[in-house]
């Protein structure tokens, strides 16, 4: 196993040839990584990570669902039941997962996890039922050596900024632990993502919005207070170096309440009495005021809706979320979006960064969006659409309409820390490659391609994203 | 005509010859044919094939419905009208045939037509006008002849088994009269194809529960008898060698009604005085039933919704049934599986393959499911998609999000038993040109993909189909 | 800058080649234009072309909105305020665009204004900030000259005919005037276009309806007047040249009403009475009513639906319509058409041609009807679609299912008439290219291959639109 210098890249020869010499220009640009779920304390407090299951399996649902679909239990994967930590031994974890190696041909789990082996911890053997012990043995003292602990890994991955994603009540401590600490130069900063407080339909959102209340020191008992409290929190964020805010709901309505019909449900929703319709209303409106604070603040705001959260109701109950059964439904932006655009669309200060895992809309919605409001931005595939194909396909159907430079740039949206260069990595090798057949199909000339492919890996997310 | 070698692989060298090497390897594999629509008569009787027109033109509704958008009316093509034989002569609907094959270009009809001319007749002429007679006659003479019988192709085609489509109250005469032919040793099995006994839209669907009953030898007038009535006649086909059952519905909703609801609305249906929405209701609640039976009596369910069916009303009333104008619509599964994967998904018993003839929802749904749930497997494309490209765009868009050990393996899905090997055959060129593309993009090693190729042509299918 | 004879070709070596002989054949052959936007005027007047931003920016909403989505304001691109003349100088204009020429990298219009700069105008150097006054003078003064007046470039770009778009109320005066000189031979002829008129929720319809009775001779005020005044319009048409009819609505619909429940509705509709159901319906039933005209006057009915028009409220009440924000949604035809398709699909008369902006629709509807009626074509990608990657994308998904002769052949749906050329050329060299690919794949021969090519180019865009 060791990762081919071309890979990715178009098999016609003379379009891998200009492939390869716009990459080797890019390749060793700064990462910039403005959306990811990595969390800060791996920073702040730079222990070493754990075992190879801990690191490679157990947290990446990615991963545990695809050999969960071989009908292995995810407990057997490590996974926690109702918080309490799994019985389920690291070596066995990683046991199971080197016999499902297989499973993950043509995957990018695969190709990840490849790179990431081989180009971080140096491993030369594929994972396989007889090489899983060697290499749990290996990676587990690899692991323990202080040049693979976060901060040194974080010098050693060039990254130019990792942006986390964050509770609005939380005070940050980490981020802010990382900026007082002298000893570290790196730049983490944290991204607002209120969705539990903004849906009335979110389990807990009363006591949510109390405790809400009680982080910004503000009573958000009446609906005055609770977006007091909200813009309280977000110019904590702000101060603490954060410049996103990032939503992900059912839907991407967005049309406002007039102001004593918000309050009315706001107080109704609080007490228990709103309707189902009401509670919906009320999140869409409170899309429309995140996006109006985000004029006033100017933290950039995400959007990735249209997927139904824990399907899985019995695993959703054993195991909680974010365990692999989150599905996508079809999506769409343009009717939802028009109220929201129509208010704050073509505002100076406004950013909207529209992502999806419905290619469909690619083409058909956010394009033509991202090619008339100067606030509007294509975001880069993402999540189910990360793929080496999904990403060629969205150059594909997205730069016809509207260019490079009104897309967002590469996110990995990773919880994997130790995978954040493999991703950018790819992301930039299938960039390349698509630039190159432009290249070779006379579209645009190579100084131009160099230069933009440059802009797409550094310049333009560093810009879309303000940092 | 004589089809070429590399046909169907891709254009660059790098990628052919590797493409080549892995199609070297599977090109002579058996074939698995899973979802067909092949009459057991064909085998069970082992008639000679009539002539060309009826043959490769009357009964397939591709070939049919392209010639009659030239304005050429069915019944010149030789479809009966009302059930009653068509005048035309098989000679000139072939002379009509031949003078439209220009129209079949880039379409896999003309693909399949030419390899099965080809590769099983012998014959070396394009179809056109000035070759109609002389090919007609040729054709005639090689159907007569003993090697050209059903039963020698049979073994010719290296059939492993084939799947026949079914009626529920069939007898399943023909599939015996074959087990029982000391002389026989193919395996032919039947498909349980219920859809006119569940859903109380059909026309006659009273008429229907009621003959259900009959061939059950239970009284199907009350809830429970048509229940039993089903499970007895599921109990036969797994006698008979069933492994599948096949669903086709406006929709996939699946939402269980309560015991009592059912039998309510079941009785009210019977009467003809439910309304549509509680037959709509009704027909979903069979979806969910469908499931639990599979999962006590292990017949893996197949589900392909979404295709608004005879949809010309003139041409319904004047032809019948599969004349080439089911039209598909925009489909959905994550919301309308969950209350049946919910119940069944993770049962270790159950099975489910989903087809859809809009692709959109293979990376947004498809994939997804079955990328989670043990029980779900992403069928292959089908009907409109099971083409040269469609079956490029189904690897590229699935296999990114689920491997390749989530698929189907292929279905020809055919009514026409001459083109069953051309069908496989092009199928297994696109999965090695996939392949090989992933190997010359150092994603796969060459080695991996051949053994991928492998469990695509062979071992998925047999497996995921419980052969 | 000079564009490159290969350019759009595919990258192998080997389909380039087939490309290329393919592509040379094809290259030379008349231009049929029987979609776009280009005023008759300019070619009854034939008027010089003003300065280069008033020939390549402001009027072209690709160019204005991309530049607009920079936070560039509409009216300093020389977009009308209210009807009023813009303020904004030529030159600053062109300034602008050429300061922000790297935008449109890999966009259809950077190929386009690249192809007609160097092949139309004969402009050697790419607009750059430092090159845009020397080649505003330089293009300011190449349109003075004589040979690049209108009619001129009408014979250089070897126009077989070009189709307007038209008011239902218009005299056609130029269309008369260029059929009456004597010295003028080329065909430039009228298409109907009735949105405004069929549409009660459009603003001032019963103004509009009035006014269509006015142009008629005839009293529109009941239903009866208003369906023979459209009639009269449509012979008027047809009597000046004209083929064709184009209608854009926000759906697809296109149930009848019974004939007393029309006049109810177009009565309570002009008295500004009737519901917004009642509108809707209403218009869906008069796309069935231009369905039946059609079968009696052969005008070839065109319909793109699905498109939020005037999209962004504030730039519509300052700008107007046709300004760079229309953003489509979700598009439907198999149930929508359903009612006109059942009546009038098989007339021998008829002809309708679907166009969509929502690429998902080409495989899973369109190409399904059109090869199933005889009247049914899949219209050329368009707007947002006619890219050469999108153009790709649909031949291979249209293809397979219905292969090339039941598409339309290309139109260019342009307002800039000096682009007519460049687009044609894109479209050719993309239809070559995917011909190329399937001589290479052995799928149809090189002869076949060339045959088609030509087909698509001339022959069928003549006969689709009965040119």
């Amino acid at each position: 196993m060791s990762p081919h210098p071309d890979r990715l890249l178009p098999a016609d020869p003379s379009t891998r040839e200009v492939a390869r010499r716009l990459f080797a220009d890019v390749a060793g640009l700064p990462i910039v990584s403005p959306h990811g779920h990595v969390d800060a304390a791996v920073l702040a407090e730079d222990q070493p990570f754990g075992d190879p299951a801990s690191l490679l399996v157990t947290p990446d649902h990615y991963v545990t669902r695809l050999i969960h679909a071989q009908g292995v239990p995810l407990e057997r994967l490590g996974v926690a039941i109702s918080g309490e930590p799994s019985s389920a031994k690291p070596r066995d974890i990683w046991r199971i997962f080197c016999e499902h190696w297989k499973l993950f041909r043509g995957t990018p789990s695969r190709y990840w996890i490849e790179s990431e082996l081989a180009d971080v911890f140096g491993i030369e053997q594929d994972p396989a039922p007889d090489t899983a012990d060697a290499l749990f043995d290996e990676l587990s003292a690899t692991l323990a050596a202080p040049e693979f602990r976060p901060r040194a890994l974080f010098g050693r991955f060039n990254l130019y900024a990792l942006a986390t994603t964050d509770d609005p009540r939380s005070a940050l401590a980490q981020h802010r632990h990382l900026t007082e600490d002298p000893s570290w130069t790196g730049r983490v900063i944290p991204t607002f993502r209120p969705d539990a407080y903004l849906d009335p339909n979110s389990p807990r959102w009363p006591e949510n919005v109390a405790l809400l209340g009680v982080s910004a020191g503000l009573d958000a008992g009446d609906y005055a207070g609770y977006i007091s409290a909200l813009e309280q929190r977000r110019a904590h964020f702000v101060a603490t170096g954060g410049t996103a805010t990032d939503h992900g709901h059912a839907d991407a309505g967005s049309e406002p309440l007039p102001p004593a019909e918000a309050e009315r449900v706001f107080t109704a929703a609080l007490a228990g009495t709103a309707t189902p319709a009401e509670r919906t209303a009320f999140r869409r409106h409170m899309l429309s005021e995140m996006a109006r604070m985000s004029c006033d603040d100017g933290l950039v705001m995400q959007l990735h809706p249209s997927v139904l959260r824990n399907y899985h109701g019995p695993a959703y109950r054993k195991f909680g979320p974010d365990t692999g059964h989150d599905i996508p439904v079809a999506a769409e932006f343009t009717r939802s979006l028009r109220p929201l655009l129509e208010r704050y669309g073509t505002h100076p200060n406004f950013r909207l960064v529209l992502f999806t895992v419905d290619e469909d809309v690619w083409s058909r919605e956010i394009a033509p969006l991202a090619g008339f409001y100067p606030s509007v931005y294509v975001g880069a595939p993402w999540w189910y659409l990360d793929t080496p194909d999904a990403m060629r396909r969205f150059r594909e159907t997205v730069t016809d309409t509207v260019g490079f430079y009104r897309t967002s740039g590469f996110v990995d949206d990773t919880r994997a820390f130790c995978s954040i260069p493999a991703r950018h990595d790819a992301a930039r090798r299938i960039d390349c490659g698509h630039l190159a057949r432009l290249v070779v199909e006379h579209r645009i000339t190579e100084d131009e391609a160099a230069e933009t492919a440059r802009d797409l890996a550094f310049a333009i997310p560093k810009e879309v994203f303000r940092l």
